[in-house]
């Protein structure tokens, strides 16, 4: 494991050990800040097979530290349990089998407070061993912890869209939080397009430049033509104006597998949205503060690739690349409406910044990006049963760039490749407009 | 509605309406204390189709009074939640549309304590109706709380059944209540053969010989060949045997479709039976008191049809039909291990009656008939929606006898028919064997 | 082998070996005979999984004779081609491994030609075998032949309703023989009621009776409560009553699973009924003649168990269970519209005839009873391999009584016992009501 | 549709009407041979959904002439059948609804002699139409028959694959051409590596260098880092080499979705391997000729893409992308195994050509790229419904290149880019392996 330092070692600043403890303390805090509204049994459903309960992140995300840091580096450490290796490894078959994924809905022990227990016990573990490391055992572990914290605040996000789909599954449509008003604002202006010319560009990170994952390396160039891309994302009035020209009835618009996706699963609006018959048919939409009615200027959101891929078609334009959005982002600020002010819903254009003309580039919504999930030329996957974590899903996936308004500011980055499956739309999914010059 | 008093009405002895408000207590307590060592999220998990969750029972159950009872019945009563009868109708097509019930196990709203309130304003509002009825009304309802109450005990013996499936598919084999020992006992004497002449019998019961389901009339003629019946049902070491001579690897034994069912689901013994490894491969049962070594004096439990049927047959012998025991049964004393001991295990037979020679007739576990679920000659299902109750199943069901150990039993009779698919093997399912004379 | 002999041997009148050697010549012709009309193409499909091609049949009914008779009985007979008994063995394991059953349409090879090769080789064995056996021979095998030759029969008409289903799943729906008109006739009389006195009565055959399916034995006492049967089985008019008083959309007519499956399958009217858009909207019926306009008076054919039994409930009546049915039928004459007309059409009732109220009793549909498919008391399946012909199929299927208009005369008797699941629909199945008196 | 013409109307030389006409000519009669060794029975059969019977493909080709040319172009043209716009449309949902894919092997009808009808009137027609067309309406669909023409030779690699599956999934494993006996050589040399430097390269085809699909369009720029690319495909001797050190039970070489596929399917080995108990568990493949022993040299053929990563990594390298395939071939001249031989059987390396040191570039198997299927930058499908030939499959595919034994030779190009999903194995598909420099 030791090798693995070598990935992430070099950060332009090495945190002391009180620091990584104080960083480690906050990122698990705001875990269980994520919890807090739930009941004991939210904490237990698995609402489809790609949601995970609530519980399951609390374990398996402390299991990520035990199994990866603990375990080979603290010495004279006992495991918690002798089942959770095996009830909370998600996929990592070098390390062991694993409980059936689909099935994690049915165990109804350990109990939340028996979870808990688990986390506090290795958040005690841990902290004690980033303080008292020595020099070699502190180098061996810091970009472990990293690493961890960076997996923790993936399933904090994770948490989020899965708390959503359980709640909307419910048909009391419960709130996860109430009361929180969306934001008026003014309409925002209309969208604009941003011209980029050809040439070689530099894509991607190394590992000395920072924390990344070892997807988005190595840094290396790649040949774009001309392009314009939007200036924000398609919003929902956008979107309802595709709906209502008959998107979903068109095949002209849609990829073959995406036709075929709408005509099984009956889809005819994104999975969040409904009409309500006892408000003349008004469109809602529902969000974790319950139902509300749309809200037409918000960015168009929990859309399928399919369906972003179909809307982009429909508008005479297409999805930009990965590198092309890279490109487009790579002077913006990382701000915006991300996990940190716990709204958890994505927010109108807040209106041009003329220095920052990309707006929303990051937070709101994750955007769609025409680029199928493949590894960079020059990719090493990390060495052992790390290298998991990312290479092996090199395969029907598209990437997603940009963050989402449940993504902590801190696991953002300008190069993040964030991948799903086209069908999947319970994430906090949306798109950008591009087009050739 | 009234009319259905007419089926129940003439009960031997009319309960005074303080007795029927008692009877109502103590057995909605019952369900509550079978309950009590569940954690909050033990509540909450569906391992398969047939189970539901502990909540689900306990709402259903009240929701049967409220819907049946209290909504026509009590004048001014308001339903406790506009959803409920959504949630928790199981089957009453005639009632309104239900929740899909594969899809019980995704709902963590209501809260269990939010299901208990519902309980007790049922509760409450039922004691009161009970209590205050004019002569009229408590003619209306005294055979529907009657119908209730067994609806709900039909129900204590599903939630033991179900809790033990849902802890049983936990890899953490938890127990329900530990620390319940096996009862020590001298070995069983050699089960022997209990003939019967030919001849017209009369089965089934009338509706004014007391309470009784409507699957159970009317009393009628069957003519039934000379035969002989078990004096106990097979047991583990019975049934080891048919396993140790290749049972479940020899087709001449199985119907088709059983054969077929235990190849696709690779069926080689009782489903809670495995081997432990760590004790020299001993055969090993998982129990609501956790697992424990098998112990072979027990009758045989959890057997699907095909395997009662199969065993049997490699036996020599056959299943005996529900006219059969109906007609070995009729002088036994109704006592055994039923589910007022709260074992909720069978226990191996006493050791013979002389004047009761049929040993464990009742309780132990439900013995498969060889009678596929039909209706009686005559028999006309209760009107209304009550006649969704039993009726509509009369197709791809076996007919079971005799109650099992987790049988209340009030609720036992020796006209009782309980039925089941073939497959089914959750429940405490055994068999005895019978053969012509 | 030998002792199956005794099940059938005591035939009233044993036939010479020349006489069965005719029989046997005259049944596989009339399997030609069926076969004439088809092109290559059309016996190779299997268009559904209860569906065989037609070349299965032809290969499947040799095999028979050559497995159970040619192999154990005709000194030096070596098989025909080692891999038949792989792929033309149905279901009987004992005898060995099967070709998988849904993959019967995978399969090009042996082509038609190759498989009438095989069927004359079979055909010119079994002669000789006939012609040439010894006395001890021809005692061992005539009851063999006799089987095999209802075996024939059984997948005649099998071969019929097959053809029926591939034909109509064709969009081009092509006619199997082309011009076979429907008979005019005067609409026939109203249907009336027959009654019957309770009792005991006698049910079943018993071996030395003449031959009869093992299933069909033994005769055996049975209890019946007075009753009354339908003169005439119900017509596609009276179906339509049913059909149009919103039959298929009302749940209080349908058992718990016909309902599940008609939502599942989105069944709204018999499997081969459709409007035609081209001619108002006009009923129409698929037949092997083609399409053409729903005749009215016709008896009501291609139901489900499921569909029988709403019809009847929602008529006020029931489905006669099978021992009423023997009943009713046990002195009508054995004839009508069988097999032999090649018409392979049900036709309306021809008119009462005084001495024999009971219309239709044979032929044109086979009759759904509420008898599911057990074993008579007594019942022993036969010996050996051939004691999986029926026996194991005793679950989760309904008894049919009476035959078909694809049903062979010779084939037919009044205790012939057919089965079906609930939900099959492909053949010329129909229903005749009876209610309590 | 006239537009379409300017996609492919530059050929460096326009063919006359008298050549277009013998090059349809020959290119249909190519079909005709492909077909010649089938039984009638083997045109009918559709062993997985994946596979079209191979009268279904003679029916669609002859369709794609009618629908796209004779339709619009050839005045008072009448369809052949008002139906088989309907049956033999494949997927261009902008020409209407089509028959079900998955159900194309249960129609019968048309028989093989009327699909042969419908060819001959096609072929007549389209030969009329190309003799006799004026300059104007020449130059209309000069580019449409050519596109024709390739289309059909697509179809003619799928007809071969297909009866390739069809055969060997019936257990008598006939052989389509018998005694085609494989090729006896030298030993092959060892595979050594070919170097390409660093640099933006030039990729894909310009409309106006002659016939290409609409997705080899545009030509246009990439990056690419320096590599080496192997002298040759990988043999049957190295892919047992990985298959004997566990490469199929070792996690660590494959993909998440390849590692689920082999666990759900079993997969231990490619398609049409098997050992023979016969014959000492001696490797067999099945081929066109039948079963035969495993040939150690030739490449190794109907891999998966996940079989072909999977060996890549376990043999430390990886699959070139496919502009590295392209940068690798593109001074290699255009010859090798394919189609025309009619072996349809991938060979050995004929040993190194030292002007030309990429082995078998082209023929034998199709190599798969690391590349997923996506739009060159600047892409437009062609306009209309032949805009669905192939834009809308871009996803969830990996890119092939190089054409196999089934290939026709003017079918193939530098430029061609063929596309399955990563699970498909049953095209004649292998790999060579690259790596980093």
């Amino acid at each position: 494991m030791s090798t693995t330092g070598a990935v992430w070692s070099a950060n332009a600043v090495t945190p002391t050990p009180r620091e990584l403890a104080e960083r480690f303390q906050a990122v698990r805090r705001f875990t269980h800040l994520i919890c807090e509204p739930l009941a004991v049994e939210d904490f237990v459903i698995q609402s489809m097979p790609d949601v995970s309960p609530a519980k399951w992140h609390l374990a398996h995300t402390s299991w990520f530290f035990e199994r990866f840091i603990l375990a080979p580096h603290a010495s004279g450490y006992r495991e918690h349990h002798p089942q959770y290796n095996y009830l909370f490894n998600s996929y990592y078959n070098t390390v062991g089998p694993q409980h059936c994924r689909v099935q994690r809905g049915i165990l109804a022990r350990p109990t939340v407070s028996e979870v808990y227990d688990y986390r506090f016990a290795v958040d005690e573990a841990m902290t004690r061993l980033i303080e008292r490391a020595d020099r070699t055992v502190f180098a061996a572990i810091a970009p472990l912890v990293e690493l961890g914290l960076h997996h923790e605040q993936q399933h904090q996000e994770l948490l989020v869209t899965d708390i959503k789909h359980i709640f909307s599954s419910n048909p009391l449509l419960p709130a996860y939080h109430k009361g929180r008003d969306e934001p008026k604002g003014a309409t925002p202006p209309p969208m604009s397009w941003i011209g980029f010319d050809e040439g070689v560009r530099g894509i991607g990170r190394n590992a000395d430049e920072g924390f990344c994952f070892d997807n988005e390396t190595p840094r290396h160039r790649v040949f774009i033509n001309a392009f314009e891309i939007a200036s924000r994302p398609a919003t929902n009035r956008d979107y309802l104006a595709f709906m209502e020209d008959g998107g979903y009835r068109a095949p002209q618009h849609w990829l073959s597998a995406g036709w075929a996706t709408i005509q099984e699963q009956g889809w005819t609006q994104p999975i969040y949205w409904y009409r309500d018959p006892d408000r003349g048919d008004r469109w809602m939409q529902f969000t974790l503060a319950g139902p509300r009615p749309l809200a037409l200027d918000e960015p168009v959101c929990h859309l399928s690739y399919f369906e972003a891929d179909a809307y982009a078609r429909w508008a005479g334009a297409r999805l930009p690349t990965e590198a092309e959005w890279e490109t487009a982002a790579a002077d913006q600020p990382l701000r915006g409406n991300l996990a940190e002010s716990q709204r958890f819903h994505p927010a109108p254009a807040p209106g041009a910044d003329p220095a920052n003309p990309l707006e929303q580039a990051y937070g709101d919504v994750w955007e769609w990006t025409s680029s199928q999930y493949s590894p960079y030329p020059g990719y090493k996957p990390l060495p052992g049963a790390l290298g998991e974590y990312n290479g092996k899903f090199m395969c029907n996936q598209f990437v997603l760039r940009g963050g989402s308004c449940a993504t902590p500011v801190p696991h953002m980055r300008l190069t993040y490749r964030n991948f799903f499956a086209p069908d999947a739309r319970w994430q906090f999914t949306g798109l950008r407009l591009a087009r050739d010059l």
